[in-house]
Order: C-alpha cells, then structure tokens, then sequence
C-alpha cells in the first residue's frame, strides 16, 4: 500500500477532527454550548413493565431511566451513583463515539472498571453530532435487567435538520423476560446451556403487556382483551398528534434479544436517519429494527382524522413466540380509548429474510455525507460461529470467545499491563477449508481476552462472515455494534464472502453507522477510520451472545490515551499498580 | 475508675496474647501447626436445596460450600475467586477472632472492599482456638443466597478435647426463601415495606424437602410424604452411628432468620461447646439455636438399635410457617431407609420464651475458663428498636440505623480518611423516659455511618436492651453477634436494665461466647475486653435486620493497625487515596 495516499487519510482525518474541536470550542466560547449536568442514581425498583410485577433496574426510580437531551456540540455530564446493593454499574451511551474521551464509553472491564456500590462516578463527554442516541448498562447483562433510556442530540442553535417536522414522538424499544436478569445469566453459563427463549413481551417506552392484547377484540385474534383501567404503569404510552402535520418519529431498539418490524396502519414511514447520520429519504410501509439500531423516520398525518392508528412491533429472524407491542397515533382531538377501525398491521413472516434484505439495501448516505476512503490499509475478516468449550455452548470469533478480563484494556493498555489479557492477537481471518454452509466439522473452540491492535488514523475493512451454528440448517441474525467510531456499510451478500464480492461494495454513497447486522449464512463488509484513540468493543448486541463471548476488541493505539481519570480505573491491576505508589 | 487495675487488667491481656503467639510460634517451629490452602470461587449455581430448583451461590460448584478443616494454631489459607457476573463478594469466617489479622474479618465496607469479579482475595489467618466454626457471605444479603459453609478447628495435636467422644457429625442449619435474594433486598428497602416473610424451608447441610414431609406417614401429619427415589440432592444427609457409641454433634446455625430448637427422638444431649468454648456440661432434650450460634453436643447410641431415630429442627420466637426440617440418626446396619417407629420430636411452641431462656440460663463456662475482669471501663447501652426514616421501615439503635459506607472503615480509620464516614460516635445511651414496653411514641430515626471508639485493652460493657417494635404488643428475638472477640454473656433480664440487675450479674462463670440473643422485651448485658485492634461489627445476625440498619460499629485503635494488605482496600476513598500515591 502507498505511503502518500494513507497520509493524506490521515490528514483529512485529523483536519476533519481538529475543525470538530475548533467548532465545538468556538461554539462554547459564543455561549452556544452547554454543559448538562444529570444525577443518575441506579437502583432497583419493583416495576411492571409487562403488567407482572418484576425487580427492574431503574434511573432515579425511573424504568426506562430519564431521558438526556443535548444540542450537537453541547457537554453532558452524568453523575452516576451506584445504588445496588452488592453489584457494580456502568453505562455506555450507545452511538456517542467519544472523541477523546475513552474512558467515558461506560463499558466495564474495557473503558473503565464497574462503579462500586456507594461510589459516584462523572461521566463527561462531547455529543458533537445530531441524532437518536440511547443510553444502556454495559455490565453483565444489566441492560436486559432494564438499565437503558433515550439520548437525543438536536441541532446547534442556528443549525437546521435537512428535513421539516411539526413534532416529534420518541419510542424506545426493547424486550422483557421474568425470568430475572441472574438467573439468566447461570442459564446461559451453565452446561447443559439454558437458553432464554423468546421475550414474555415487546415494551414501547418500557410498556408492554403481558397475557392479553389491546387489539383482542378484532375477530382474527384468539388472545384476551387487555382490560385495562387507565392509571397502570404498563398502559401504552399514547402517541397523540394534529391531523395534517408531519411528525419525527425517533425509533431506537435496546432488545436483549428481538430483532424487530415497525409498522403504523395505514401510514408510510420516510427513513431519514440511521444511528445518528443522515440517510438518503426513503418510504417504507414498514421498518425492520435490529438491537444497538436506531431511525428517525417522518410520518404525515394525512389519514382519516376520525379514526387513531395501530403502531405495532412484532418479532423478525427467529420463530416468535411473542405478542407485537402495540400502542396508539390518537389523532387529536379524538379520545385515546378510541380503538382503531382495523386491527394491527401484521409483522412479516420472521424467516422472511428478503423483505429484511430489502430493507438493509436501501439505506445509503444523504448527499454530502463523509465518504469512506478509496482503500483500505488493513482487513480482518471475523467468522461468526457458535462453538463448545467442555461442553459449554459459546460464540466464538474465528474460533476464539471473547473472556473479559477484570482489569479494564484501556489501563492495561495504557500501562502496558502484558499480564493482565492474552498478548496474541486473535486471527485475522479463518480457514480457507471452513464451510460457512454447515455446522462446524470441530465443534470445539477457545477462550481468549487478545485484542486487535489497529493503527492509529488507519483505514480498517471488517468482513464480518455468518456461518452455520451447532444445528444443521440454523444461522442466525447478529447486529454487530462498533464503539467509539462510525462505519461505512459497504455492502451485505451471501454465502462466504470472495474476491468476486470485491466490486459489489459500495464506495460511492454507503451509509455511516454504529450498527449492522449479518444475515443468515451472508456476509457484511463495512469501513472505519480508527482515528479515535482508546480501547473499543465491537460485538454482537444480542446481550446473551455477547455474555457467550461474541466480541471482539479494537486497541487504537491505546497507549498513547491522555488524560484518563483515576477513578476510571481503580481496580484490578491497575487499581494495584496506582495501590503501589506508580502516578498515572 | 482506678487506673491500676485497669492497667493489671491490660497486662494480663497482653500476656495473655503473647501467650497465644508465642504457643503458635513454637508449634510452627516443631513443626506442629500447618498452613492450610483453600481454593474457592465463588459462582452461582443451579441447586435445588429443598427439591425446588434455584440459583444458589456455591463455592468451587458446591452448596453448602467446602467444609474447611484445621487444628488449633493452623494458618488457614483461601484464595477467594470471584466467579460472579456483577457482584463483589467477600467471605467472614464467624467465630474466628483474627487476631492481629482485622483485614481478613470478610466484612465488606468495615474490613475490606468486596473483591471484584475476576479478581481473587487472599485471607490469611490463624485458627487459634479449636471449636465449631463456620463460614459465610457478608456483603448485601449473599449469605441468604447460599454463601455458606462449616469451619471446623481440631485441637492441636498432642492436645485432647476435655470430652470423649467416637465419632462426631456437623450439622450446618439455615433457612431458605424461594423469592431470590436480589428482590428480598429491594423489598427491604421499599416503601411500604415487603417483608420476606417466614421461610419456605429448613435445611440441615444445605437439604430440605418443600412440599412434602419425610415424616407425613404418622397419623398425626397433614403434609404429603416425600416421594424422594434417592441420589436427590434434596434427600436428607443421614446420619450414621453405631450403637453404644457417644458422638459429637456439631452444630451450627447460619439462618438468615430463624430462630430454631433442635431435638433427635429418644436421645439426650450432652451440651459441650457453645461458638467454640467449651461449656459446663448439661444434657437436654432440646437445644434452642439462634443464627450465628454453635454448640457441640455429646449423644450416646443407648437407645433400641434395631431403630433408626428422627433429628427435627423448627422455628422458634416467630410464629412459624415453615414445616420442620427433618433427617435420620441411622443406627448401623439397620437401611437408612427404615423410618422411625415415632413420629420426630415436636419443636416446643414458638412462643413459649420460657423454654429459650431456661436454656440460655444454664449455659456456664467450663471450669479452668478465663474469666472476665471485674470491673470495666466503659458500658454502653444500646437500645433496639423498629423505627421509620421517610416512611421506610428500619431498624435503628439508640436511634441511629446503620448504613454502611462504600470506603472499609478499617481504611478510613488506619488513614485517617474522616469524610468517608459519620465523625460523630453514636449515643452511649438511650433517654430514661423510654418506654421500652411500648412502641416508640416517635417512631422516627436518622441513618448514620458514625462508630464508637473503644481504648485498646479496656474492659467494654454492652447492654443489649430490647423493647417494643412498631405494632403494639411485638418485640422480637435478635440474636447479636460481636466481629474480633468473644464476650462473657453476664446476663439475661426482662424489661429495662436497672441498676438493681447490677447485682444478679454473673462474674464467677459466665460463658464465652460470640453470638448472644436478647428476648423479647428483655436485656442482656455482655463483657468483653478491647484486645484486637481493627475495627469490627457487632450486630443483629437476622440477615434482613442487619439490611435494616441494625448494627453498630467499633473501632478498637484502628489507626494503629501494622500490616494491611493493599488489596483489601482497593476501592471507595482507599482506593483514591493510592491512586494519588500516597503509600500505606
């Protein structure tokens, strides 16, 4: 590879991040920026997410926790105090990327070590791009146990969104077990594996309901009739708008599990944002969600004003055995107990793969986005395969299962802590002799807490190939989440990905996200510019596969990280390192 | 107070200690004492210990944890692995003084911080004293989840116990609640109050039968009989004697809540140990047990051999709603599947409180025991009761409820860190005008974090002064337990402590004990000399009221503590204060 052009790379990079800077510091001196403070408390709470009573992890005796919201540019400072009981916490702010600022990422065991209970720890950190952001538990499997809310970053004042809106409704969505969080994780680490089966039930805005359905009452329905009173905690969150307008709506999925379909009867939805970048507006009549995913797409309330609407979630890419989530458009001045006309709109058939494929296909760059550069300096294909250690069910990354060390990389990293995690870095690719098409010929795999160590302002492809689990004819869906960058989706495809696929990728206008799925048996190709120092995750977002070892890590010339705050890291080795007299 | 006997007093005490270490030292030179090495990880496991399947916390795969076995002047040595997901773990060896070793009491927030997942803590210490000891979690409600385990000091070798014996068995009792420990602690914690309620069953070395009864086939039962095929891991552990043998019992109470009376068809019970020091010995036919408590019982084998006997413990001093727990003396070679021909004993009525305190009375130590000195320093009274803050229930003394800081106190103290904890000492006393026969006419109190200093080497009177809970007509049994040293229990008396009960306290013989119980309505007053620097809790060892608040917390010169090891204080203000390079 030619030295010049990967200079220049760079240096677009680093102009590009000093005008960031230069932006962001301006901006504070005009007074335009601010700094938001927030107290969060974790706690447990009884809640009833489902309508069933349940220990629920909760912000400030709030479940879903309160919403942040910030304008691009602006400062937002978390003071989280740790109110469990005898469990650590952290939160990661899912799709801020954190430039310059690591060891904010919120993910333990990578960015920072667990908040003790008792302890208060600041999360501070730029939000220097507009979007729809959500905040989750990055602990064990904490953000299952309910540890997740909103993040929305709305233009700098002066700044326009490059779409019109009336107004904006936000719907967080996720899924719900009552088998509690614990107990759930013993399963999963157990051999025999217990696995968690689908969810209970799909929560809009942490709402759901359990055993019933508001939408009973049409005759091709054989569940009961929610009866509920009004007043309950899990009654739907009613989305109320005018006639004639047009409406944002901001969709953000932290499933543990679910991949999921939205739809409003009735209503075309235009997507016009993905993961916090702008997307070339496109109409759907529905809209497949994966985990770590989120959309802004606008609506028109151009319908029968008479009537109110279903909005519907139901399950996609395993076989459902969950009710869709529903709630209500109450087009005003209507009575939100006024039941819609029809009943919900049907969620595609779930192995239904092309209307999925479809949807993923359609999703490119708004004119003037950032480009992806024309080469890459470096590719790592990562083989998704399910595996077996002693008998234990794992996921494992070109045969190696990520085992989290419990001293943070990043201190590890930045003290050349060797010790502390596996020194060899884990295979670039796989055998050339794997069939993808089948489960594996050996079955069994590794364990490993080695690291990716990327070049700092590098151009790094990742081919993330799917492949067969332990069953014959069993490939699943993963959304795979990057931390700390945005990538460039170049390009989705079948069976093993090949030289052949090369041309297909798209350079021109792929879209900029934090999250991207592989479909079953298929290849995903994406590009990112590891130009954010620090100590990142990428992994699968399905919360029990990542406890199954699903991830990988990037190490962006972690050594070189300044700055970090010794409350960030006061455990582990690094904890004993600064015990024994040694200044960070 | 004169200072010469004081000073008499303190001489002895060091003699008396140096005694101790220099016994130790010289067997460690003959070769005599042992160090002793444990491995434990601590992980969540799937067990079923009343045939109802639950997550329990085991130890290296086991419920009841591994039974740790020394002789007297042994080190023992355990290397403690945290294999949970999120929680800290640390482990107290109840019973064992630490002597000189205050760190390794296993006390989360007081001696230590909790070890961290993936980390591993070593206690080191010694067994000075042989007796019945065991082991268990003390960090949120962990022993209640199953943290648990027999900790057993043989005499030295070339010693003999003052008793003969052929055999012996260890009986480790506790009680358990199929709701998970996790919801127990934010009932606790809510407003209004869910209480845990009575448990679900008894268990005897970690089995019981929920549901069923091994005894319902006597015409006198209403339950179920347990339909058990064997190999259950619920199935009684039997106990196998021969005839006209005389074997030791060992048993130990571990409860989180109940209080509980013991008895074995047809036998009597020699009473020998009590917290490992020996007794005067006194047969009964039933032994009362609080959680916290051991005794060693002498039985002999004189009964009819071709039975097998029944071994029943149940609830005493709440109104019971746990069926009893039941096993089999198992007279050789008679099946241990023959059932006795009587029905098992029947536990007295649970309120009769009689009955506890005439055996609680006639518990003297045994003769050649050391004795208390005759006067003390300092006495402190602490009254017991059930108080609101804000409308949450707690439990509070002398009107302060105790909430544990995040820094261990024994840091605090040994570094001076004063904003870690409350710098005021709680009241010595309580006002004379309290009506302990009534409930609080203000039933308000405050939480605090604040801890009294007791002088090294003084002589420190407690009086535990009971009185009435929330609701009229209700005062309950708490059974107190003292980190770091035994106390002379002096005495048991009803209503208020008097001047005129000043007398009737018993100086000549009182026993040593660690754990003592205050019923309802009465007082008991204790002794014990301030000889172990460190700081250490004295508290209610009813799982749930300890979660309450009730407890106090006594720094004995902590500042003067030589030899902590940095890793028992890596975290809260410790851990920053070695972040910035202070040395310890």
């Amino acid at each position: 590879m030619a030295s010049s052009p990967h200079q220049a790379r760079g240096l677009r990079a680093l102009i590009a991040r000093s005008l960031i800077i230069l932006s962001v510091l301006a901006g504070t001196a005009l007074g335009r920026n601010q700094v938001r403070h927030y107290n969060f408390d974790v706690e447990y709470i009884f809640g009833a997410p489902d309508c069933n009573e349940h220990v629920v992890m909760g912000i400030n005796g709030q479940f879903p926790g309160p919403t942040i919201r910030a304008k691009a540019g602006d400062t937002v400072v978390v003071h989280l105090t740790n109110k469990l009981y005898t469990e650590g916490v952290v939160i990661h702010w899912h799709g801020i990327r954190q430039l310059g600022t690591p060891w904010a990422d919120g993910t333990a065991s990578i960015s920072q070590c667990a908040i003790n209970p008792g302890e208060t720890f600041t999360y501070r950190f730029l939000v220097d791009k507009p979007g729809t952001y959500f905040y989750h538990g990055h602990y064990g499997m904490q953000r299952s146990a309910g540890l997740y809310g909103s993040l929305i970053v709305d233009v700098a004042d002066g700044e326009r969104e490059p779409f019109h809106y009336d107004g904006e409704l936000n719907l967080l969505l996720s899924d719900w077990w009552h088998q509690s969080v614990h107990e759930q994780e013993v399963g999963l680490s157990s051999s025999p594996l217990r696995w968690i089966g689908e969810p209970q039930s799909l929560l809009i805005n942490g709402r759901g309901q359990y055993n019933c359905s508001l939408a009973a009452h049409y005759s091709n329905s054989s569940s009961n009739q929610c009866n509920l009173k009004g007043g309950e905690k899990c009654a739907p969150q009613i989305l109320h708008v005018q006639p004639k307008k047009t409406y944002r709506l901001r969709i953000a999925s932290t499933t543990a599990l679910a991949s999921l379909n939205l739809a409003i009867g009735n209503h075309k939805m235009v997507v016009v944002e993905a993961d916090g970048n702008y997307v070339q507006p496109f109409a759907v009549d529905d809209l497949d969600i994966y985990s770590g995913e989120s959309y802004s797409v606008l609506i028109t309330t151009d319908q029968n004003p008479k009537n109110n609407y279903w909005l519907s979630i139901g399950v996609r890419g395993r076989k459902p055995n969950t009710p869709q989530g529903l709630t209500l458009l109450n087009y005003l001045p209507n009575s939100a107990s006024k039941l819609p006309i029809s009943p919900p709109p049907v969620t595609p058939q779930w192995n239904d793969y092309n209307h999925s494929k479809s949807f993923s296909k359609r999703i490119f760059a708004r004119m003037g986005s950032p480009k992806p550069p024309k080469f890459y300096d470096r590719r790592i294909t990562l083989l998704n395969t399910q595996n077996k250690i002693n008998g234990f069910i794992k996921w494992a990354i070109n045969n190696v299962s990520l085992a989290l060390p419990s001293t943070p990389y990043l201190g590890s990293v930045k003290f050349l802590l060797n010790h502390t995690y596996d020194q060899t870095s884990p295979p670039e690719n796989f055998p050339s002799n794997y069939d993808v098409m089948n489960p594996p010929a050996n079955p069994n795999t590794t364990s490993g807490s080695g690291v990716y160590r990327l070049n700092y302002n590098t151009t790094v492809d990742v081919i993330l190939q799917n492949a067969n689990a332990l069953a014959v004819n069993v490939s699943e869906i993963h959304p795979w989440h990057l931390h700390g960058h945005d990538f460039w989706v170049l390009g989705y495809g079948e069976g093993r990905f090949s030289r052949k696929d090369e041309r297909k990728l798209n350079l021109k206008n792929p879209p900029l996200r934090n999250t991207v799925v592989i479909f079953p048996y298929g290849w995903t190709a994406l590009r990112f510019i590891a130009d954010n120092r620090g100590v990142w995750a990428f992994h699968c977002h399905i919360e029990p596969h990542l406890h199954m070892g699903m991830g990988v890590i990037f190490d962006i010339d972690g050594r070189n990280v300044k700055g970090i705050p010794n409350e960030a890291l006061a455990c582990g080795a690094t904890g004993r390192l600064s015990v024994n007299g040694v200044h960070h």
